[in-house]
């Protein structure tokens, strides 16, 4: 996606560690009418699969997945970090391990929102090492719902994550994909 | 507002302590239509106060933030639970107590998205003690942003703290405020 490129060259920096912040338009501050372009690519790449949901986790990914569900015209469902120490019957549940805050926590969705008649993608910010992403797929499993595909604005394509799930045959759709990135220069797959 | 008293009496559901489930549309799965109407509303309510940017709290805030920014053509941008033992300088934080889960938690802006150029409206999905919306009122406060006013699609009108609010001269619009509930009946402020 041209515009998003465009975004990251004019707006994302680059910090040790392969950190890209975008916390300027994507996940601190929204730029809402570019989330809006991004709601409609994501429409154009799925409006031929029968969407009836768009899951997704806290915090990031709520703007991007409510703005995309307006071109959908369907629900959300964000899974919530578990607060508590138990886990309630009523919820699925699936745990992450996160490398940036050096954490494990769990993921809970309740049941009645997740059902065999769902046809979901899952939507986020980041696709890295691909651990959320899989917890939601789990959840997603776990409820006979079926898993349309998956999409990140940015994938770091020199992690794991989006490979792994193209390699377990999910449909992953990033709206850009980063081979490599420098302080002056991100390189994008093709 | 009629459509939202009509969701909470059809979808909300009212359990012993005080809590007002409305997780089926507005804080777990999201009706994006219906938050659309809500987007509307505060347009209609904040349309002449030159609004350009809107604040709001991760996690259930910021779904109804971004529809509502749409309607605005603003950004928003929404305040982060610090995950970390310390502060960044670069921050605005403000310390929140959460009755709901026990405990205190930081949250923390910017300090570059939140300058004395903005007119800011803050967004919440409930008001009910005021302790969240009085940690955002802080950060605002801090980065000399003008606070236009603040917004709950839902305000506990028996706790204390929209009035609160008001008391101190700020400015709520809270789209339904409720003064008593029980299992079967639901009394709002007219």
């Amino acid at each position: 996606m041209q515009l998003l490129k465009d975004m990251i060259s004019k707006k994302g920096k680059v910090f040790p560690g392969n950190i890209l912040k975008v916390d300027s338009f994507l996940n601190h501050q929204i730029d809402t009418g570019f989330l809006n372009e991004v709601g409609k690519e994501y429409y154009e790449r799925f409006k031929n699969d029968s969407v009836n949901k768009i899951l997704t986790i806290e915090a990031s990914g709520i703007g991007i997945a409510c703005i995309t569900a307006q071109h959908f015209n369907v629900p959300v469902v964000f899974a919530k970090k578990n607060k508590t120490k138990n886990i309630a019957a009523d919820v699925y549940s699936a745990n992450v391990v996160s490398y940036t805050h050096s954490r494990e926590y769990t993921v809970i969705v309740s049941k009645e929102f997740l059902t065999p008649d769902d046809r979901v993608i899952i939507l986020d910010d980041f696709l890295a090492n691909g651990c959320a992403m899989m917890g939601l797929i789990d959840i997603v499993k776990a409820s006979g719902a079926t898993l349309v595909g998956v999409g990140a604005v940015i994938e770091k394509g020199f992690q794991r994550g989006g490979d792994m799930l193209r390699n377990a045959g999910i449909r992953v759709e990033s709206l850009a994909v980063i081979d490599s990135m420098t302080d002056n220069d991100i390189a994008y797959r093709d």
